[in-house]
């Protein structure tokens, strides 16, 4: 079915057939460091409607702690860190899940977050912030060493990416044998800041990628390993949820993929004419222009 | 036909019906700053019998000028700048044959070699080592500036890779209208060193890639653009010219791909075991351990 436009003759519907709802950060709740207007009102009417509010966010710069932070910094002082995901968070679960050996290391191309992450779950993560400013030349009879103890190389959005953390990861992925290559994620652009899209992790990932030929292990949206922990948590069906996300091949593929109900919204990457564009083939089922709709259609008659 | 190993028995068949060798560099003539063992004699022989030789390398860190230079400093005099074919000559040829107009211009993430050949074929190059310290950071109501004159971004490899040309590059090909986004090769890994492996700019382009959604044009092997140069000047057919190189994903399917005789070298980053693996889908007619080999089964009887 053609998505609809989010209205007064729709909301309703939707609103009661929901307990929960899933909320990407980028896009739809802030950009950048800049809260998008009418959000704050918007999630303390969906509360106080009874309604369980969840952020699934796949920029792994931070930890779900940071994030919690963040959203204070914003002025919603609500939001707990216990309704945070992260892909930070996930790709932690991703190896306890998987029994990764506790004296195996993990490197890491991207933020503090996923270091924090690892550790929080008992693991040492190397790289990451710290090897934002090493240098990889190439020097005769000389070898670029790297950690044959790495068992699995985590890669996410790296505004600090560099040819060292790339060599690093490479050889881990190349010559440790069984070495895991992990993504947080793979989106190709971000609002990164209020004004314009950046790289990302899509970007680290795709280079990674080129350089190993292995695919990743993809632990953040549209794959559903996040999904297992929200099941968990608010012992409730998919069908019950609703994926609001800014973009077609994270947020909303993400949500179609769990059975979610699905909304996007237009004040992320994602405008009305990609939507409608006939090369698109991902489909929510509604659509509105910013989460502060939501507001308006409650109040409507 | 499966690879047969060179030997005394099927080495002057070969070479007879061969008029114009071709080799890749890395791997094959140097490995990284040291010239491989026998390759400055096996070389001189070749050309003594009257055969043309002709140096096809994917590394576009270097102009055809520093690459005769590279040639010369290693003991290899006789190496003009006429018989050099490396993808960043690619890259300039494809925007003068395409007729890529003079007054746009062109963003390079990679090499010297990429600014110099565009140079030398009119054009005016933006970014390569003059953006390699730049930062790009995501600050609150600040735009990242680009240039919405460059028609297209040529991207090799570079090791100074970051942020700043990651996010210039993904947006001169996200929003300059028909900006075209071409590789000069896609190579995993090189042997840039001596000792090791390196990312080689298939991680590079890959990345563009993940936050583009674009896939490039390649113009370095296994394309055979650069075939057409070949022929123009030796004119020859294809089937009397032989690919001596030791990468099975560019050089020997480069060779193949024009209809030439192929010979790998296991010399570089080709191992006997991943020739003759089954997951292997790329045989090259012959392969021997190295270039010298040449000089050796000339002289058996």
């Amino acid at each position: 079915m053609a998505p609809q436009l989010l209205s007064s003759g729709n909301f309703k519907s939707l609103f009661d057939s929901v307990d929960t709802f899933l909320f990407d950060c980028d896009g739809v709740i802030w950009k950048g460091d800049t809260l998008i207007d009418g959000v704050s009102q918007a999630l303390d009417l969906i509360r106080s409607k009874g309604k369980n509010v969840v952020f699934v966010t796949n920029n792994s710069m931070k930890s779900r702690r940071q994030y919690a932070e963040k959203f204070k910094s914003l002025g919603l002082v609500s939001v707990t860190q216990e309704e945070i995901l992260s892909s930070s968070f996930a790709a932690a679960m991703y190896l306890k899940i998987n029994n990764f050996p506790k004296d195996k290391k993990i490197y890491v191309i991207g933020g503090e977050g996923v270091i924090e992450e690892l550790q929080i779950a008992g693991y040492t993560g190397l790289g990451g912030p710290g090897d934002s400013e090493k240098k990889a030349e190439w020097k005769s009879n000389s070898l670029f060493e790297h950690d044959k103890n790495v068992g699995a190389v985590v890669v996410g959005l790296d505004p600090n990416i560099n040819y060292y953390k790339l060599q690093y990861g490479t050889l881990c992925v190349r010559e440790n044998p069984g070495c895991l290559f992990i993504a947080t994620n793979r989106d190709a652009v971000g609002h990164m800041t209020d004004t314009q899209e950046w790289p990302g992790a899509g970007c680290m990932v795709s280079a990674m990628c080129g350089s190993t030929d292995r695919e990743p292990i993809v632990v953040g949206k549209p794959s559903t390993f996040m999904m297992d922990f929200l099941l968990q948590k608010f012992q409730t069906e998919t069908s019950r949820m609703c994926m609001v996300g800014d973009r077609l091949d994270t947020d909303i593929l993400f949500g179609q993929n769990a059975g979610c109900k699905t909304l996007l919204v237009l004040s992320g990457v994602t405008s009305e004419s990609n939507l409608l564009d006939k090369g698109n083939n991902i489909e929510p089922d509604y659509y509105t222009s910013s989460v502060s709709d939501i507001t308006k259609l409650m109040d409507s008659p």
